[in-house]
């Protein structure tokens, strides 16, 4: 088992912000993907389209501006079984995200652009609370061949 | 034993300007940092400096627009025994870049943080080959409280 682990710091006074992003339908538009549905309550489905394809999260915990997990219900054939951690902690000025793509069966070449294209949307996150504009799919960063 | 992995796609009809930019002094101080000396031969070794602090890297192996080795001989604590490996191939209009950073010893949060860190500036790899402008140290994006 493999994991991507990210750490970004995001400008802001409290989590409170960061969490509103990570458990909300409109505040997950904001910075990963226009196309996002469903519930971000636990036990809820979040439903994230793109235009190379999609993935359904059920939300398995909550807890409030501290700590968000999802486990992959539908997706890439290589993310079924791998769980998404999201830590939240404040740190001066910043609200430190630690982030877990966990449990990959093989660190094969999709992983390497996963966690590339995970930084990207973590650097989306950030933008989105210090400035009020991130960069979600469809106008995402181009990182590769890949998109 | 933990390792980081990237894949970066940049647009350029050879591999041969990502492999300059990853084997020559003036190369890597336009993409990385701006504070870097030493020899990019097999056997030399190559002193990055930044404001935080500084990495020395052994070159251990060369084969021209394919794969470069680095040995940590200097730096981070967590780095000491740890190696770089850059693969690149072709794959149409783009220079794929597979980058490993292999061997850590634990998913400590400075291993989260190089993460995010190296995926910044492989977008700066990127940029440098694909516009001629590179954002390397001091100039680098601000990532988090750990810059």
């Amino acid at each position: 088992m493999v994991d991507i682990l990210h750490r970004v710091g995001i400008k802001t006074p409290t989590p409170e912000k960061v969490y509103h992003a990570l458990t909300t339908v409109e505040g997950l538009a904001a910075w990963w993907t226009d196309d996002t549905k469903g519930s971000g309550d636990v036990g809820g489905v979040l439903e994230f389209r793109f235009p190379s394809g999609g993935v359904d999260m059920e939300v398995t915990e909550l807890r409030p501006s501290e700590r968000v997990r999802w486990r992959v219900a539908d997706g890439p054939e290589e993310w079924i079984g791998t769980t998404i951690n999201w830590g939240l902690h404040q740190s001066g000025d910043y609200t430190i995200v630690l982030f877990k793509h966990e449990g990959w069966q093989e660190p094969v070449e999709f992983m390497h652009h996963c966690t590339t294209r995970w930084g990207s949307y973590l650097m989306s996150l950030k933008s989105l609370v210090e400035t009020g504009e991130g960069a979600p799919a469809p106008r995402d960063v181009e990182i590769s061949d890949w998109q």
